[in-house]
């Protein structure tokens, strides 16, 4: 999905909502727990309360790879299901890739090509060739990790380098260079939203993929204050809170009504 | 495998070699790109043939991924391959993983549980609380990145920060305060040999994972010279100059010669 067309949905959605899938077997309703195809039935249940509300969809690859092959199964099939009865959604393949040249190369080609996913996110550490066989696909997106939301952000995304930038700021400003606001996004903290409005600043034009509301304790008002856009500009990501808002068989209705409650709040800043 | 024996196995070879497993089907001898299974068999093949002259295997996970599910099962089977009938070898996921601690717990568990890996590689630059999951298997290894060999190496680790220290050494002088040498290793570029001696100092304990030797253009000789320590200290990592020494049915044996060749190189040092 192209930039014009995520911003229509935004307008037409009024949200900006990312719906983060981290399925955790083990936090799931029972009568999902036993079943052998239960991760994906839980997305699929989600993604189905929650489209109306929501502009995206970031299916967490690490609760994939922890249940082996028949994770990668139920990735394969959550892909496929989302592309043919949502292709309005966004779908983020939330996996932070990054390595030398070839084998970036060979991560794109998994997401992009092999799971047709519209955007991965990437970990800048190892620089421009660990980023730009990304950027390739111009017609999909690259979200790079600028300013996380946890705690370990300030170990060293937060550090300051010679002449006083911290490295975040550097990356942002660097990696900018590599793309345009058209297929590259950043990943910008909900929990650090004093630092929003400065990001802002220097990317007027890109959006930002905001994990950290809810669970992590960031909010929507917060967020939107700091770093909205005149198109929007950004993708608010709730996971946990939406996904186990009930353990009950009343699961997807729970993950709708907390859906609806952020778009909601979304809806005021649109 | 712990480090004792790690170390034991280093000096039974008198090698440190790593063979990286990357395998692009293009590149692999005609007669098994049109395998089905042929990306479990050429790894096969390969690991059969240097298991002699090495300690250590290392599978590229981004090249099994761009397989889609079907690349995961040749992952799976060769995991179990090496460790029923290659236990002395140390098999390391080349998997560049790190995220918010819940999610690199599991990928911590996807590795080291599911697919029974003695260690994974692991990006950090999230910090602490991305990093210190995997730590938590006191039994297996955690591999930080720390100077890689690309040639983005420069675009953010090598950037100084305040008080003069590069990004690179900041990241192992903390992260060598979450773990001990007999649980976390660093990777360290063989490009970069005159930074290696600099972290050798540093770090005179700890076990580096060295890449860059052959196709990247580092030398056995000049990593061993800035590195080596008395008990080895070192795994000098070679994956397409073996891999691919041969694109005919003699691949193994071409693969086994150049495995012979750089262990022959090493062992000098040992």
């Amino acid at each position: 999905m192209g930039r014009e067309e995520l911003i229509r949905q935004i307008g037409l959605k009024k949200s900006m909502l990312c719906v983060g899938l981290d399925p955790v077997r083990s936090k799931m309703p029972a009568f999902l727990q036993e079943k052998e195809d239960g991760l994906f039935e839980f997305c699929k249940a989600i993604v189905e309360a929650t489209a109306g509300y929501s502009v995206a969809v970031k299916p967490n690859l690490a609760f994939f790879e922890a249940e082996g092959v028949e994770g990668w199964k139920a990735f394969q099939k959550l892909c496929d299901y989302v592309n043919s009865e949502y292709p309005e959604l966004l779908l983020i393949a939330d996996a932070k890739r990054g390595d030398i040249g070839n084998t970036s190369m060979a991560y794109a080609k998994a997401f992009f090509e092999i799971y047709g996913c519209d955007a991965i996110t990437v970990a800048p550490y190892m620089g421009s060739d660990s980023v730009k066989p990304f950027l390739e696909y111009t017609d999909r997106w690259t979200i790079v990790l600028g300013l996380t939301s946890n705690i370990g952000a300030s170990d060293f995304e937060m550090k300051n380098l010679e002449g006083g930038m911290p490295l975040y700021k550097e990356v942002v400003h660097q990696v900018s260079n590599w793309g345009g606001p058209e297929q590259l996004m950043f990943v910008t903290g909900a929990t650090q939203s004093a630092y929003l409005s400065e990001l802002r600043e220097m990317l007027p034009e890109y959006f930002f993929l905001v994990p950290g509301v809810g669970a992590q304790g960031g909010t929507v008002e917060e967020v939107c204050k700091s770093a909205i856009t005149s198109f929007g500009g950004l993708l608010i990501n709730a996971s946990r809170s939406i996904l186990y808002a009930s353990s009950g068989e009343d699961f997807a209705l729970a993950a709708a009504n907390e859906a609806a409650s952020l778009q909601s709040q979304m809806k005021g800043f649109l």
